[in-house]
């Protein structure tokens, strides 16, 4: 699992930072979170292979967080992309999209769907034999969802020595595999246990922006590996968090330590402050593994 | 008169080239000519006054000239902007921000205007008491207008020295400046003309792009001063440029040698080419005052 951070500053787009935008890549797929102005520029500098993106997830209607889908929409299309491409987000986004592709009399050759969300409760929105994604509902000034990746559990690894001890025939490999106990000739039952390791733990990203500090999100994000937690603001300006529905970089770290969290990452800052560097000092007295994402950051988990 | 491209390069925005935008500034007033995705960053970039920029002209509502309207339009909100704006452009385009706008929960606190266009005749769209501007419509594949900026004659300028030899008071200097006759205590008739010197000539400034070679522009644009044309491809792919109805460089040349115009500025290039000098190349055989717009490029005109 690696993580591409396009863009995570607050507002608007600046000559040096970048509204919100990542690529998250989990086993070979690349699915884009986010999409703000700029988006579709950021993706080649930062060399990502456009083509793979198949699935695209917002946030909310907020312009820092998507005006830059129609441009990636309208890129695709001159680029001659054939696969689909799917964009899940907030009920109004299809609306938004196809009036400005009818307008422009430029519908997309390639296949183009829409998931719209309205719902307030967690929903499994996407699910492959290889990843599920759920949404996380966050509270902010519009309706607005996180999204939680979650990695399946991998086949289990064969024991190469105790299946040649047993004389187990390959045949029967797929099966243990898949966590089946095997029945040897002679009538005794071996235990897939003594033939097979534990697969590695399956990866889990939380994607948490924007949202003001709800521990509603707790249950839904428990035991994540990873979370991205925004942090427009500071403490010492934690009423404007409140007013404006945004968090400081100790609440997000209050929500990382809460939910048990292994990893946090913070983003989307607001630009008032000289540096970031005071988002994870704040964010540290509360919770250790606190990192800074910063637009072109780039992040790997084996 | 002063314009500053901000971005003049075709289709998509890139690492280091922008779609279609560009400021003009005549007599104090800044008026922004298409808005393609990223247009703020390079306002900012250019180190344009953001807070000057009341009108804004879009073309058509292909992507590279209009995908980055709504984020300024959210910015100037950001940014507290008091003055009211005003959009002109084609039909669809005050839904397409509105829409928009709404599902954002974030219509601005000033005053936004549109002005939807949708006449195939030229037209004034703008006009006080220094600038008119005028639609140019073009032919493109979809409903698209040029845009005709011109300069109002200034008043004359007083002949200092004649003016003192006849002792005309001062009171009757603005009457002498709007061109009127002045008649004498000793009922003597002076003449204007004996009073005053030319104005310098009025600017004007023709934008044109997107559109394939057209002769119906002539009479709309004859004796502009500076003629911005668009020139995607060269000459090599004239059959390109039909059928995707744009324009060579050389049709660029042909049209500002035919419209009588004294400067032609080349821009809305393909990426193709190895180097925006062989447009300049091209034109100048047959128009020798061809000069390359290109993005940050600034011009001013006496």
């Amino acid at each position: 699992m690696n993580l591409t951070i396009l863009g995570c500053y607050a507002a608007t787009p600046r000559t040096f930072t970048n509204p919100t935008s990542q690529v998250l890549e989990i086993r070979n797929r690349l699915f884009l979170i986010d999409c703000g102005e700029g988006t579709q520029v950021q993706l080649r500098k930062n060399k990502i292979k456009f083509s793979a993106i198949n699935h695209i997830f917002i946030s909310h209607l907020h312009g820092d967080h998507f005006y830059g889908l129609i441009g990636l929409i309208s890129t695709f299309n001159l680029l001659n992309r054939n696969n689909d491409l799917t964009v899940y987000g907030p009920t109004g986004i299809q609306e938004i999209i196809r009036l400005q592709l009818k307008l422009s009399n430029s519908w997309p050759q390639y296949g183009l769907h829409f998931v719209e969300l309205s719902s307030t409760e967690p929903e499994v929105i996407f699910e492959d034999e290889k990843v599920m994604v759920k949404t996380i509902p966050l509270k902010h000034r519009v309706y607005t969802n996180g999204f939680l990746f979650l990695e399946k559990t991998k086949e289990r690894k064969l024991n190469v020595a105790a299946v040649q001890e047993h004389a187990i025939e390959k045949c029967y490999f797929q099966n243990i595999k898949n966590g089946k106990d095997i029945t040897l000739e002679d009538g005794r039952v071996i235990p897939n246990a003594a033939l097979t390791f534990d697969p590695p733990a399956p990866k889990s990203y939380a994607f948490c922006s924007d949202t003001m500090y709800t521990e509603t999100i707790l249950p839904i994000i428990e035991n994540t590996d990873i979370l991205y937690h925004e942090t427009t603001f500071l403490e010492s300006e934690e009423a404007l968090a409140e007013k404006t529905m945004h968090s400081t970089a100790k609440q997000a770290a209050m929500i990382a330590k809460k939910a048990n969290c292994k990893q946090l990452i913070l983003g989307h800052y607001s630009t008032r402050y000289d540096s970031i560097k005071l988002f994870q000092e704040e964010a540290k007295t509360i919770f250790e593994n606190t990192v800074l994402g910063d637009d072109g950051a780039t992040f790997e988990w084996q």
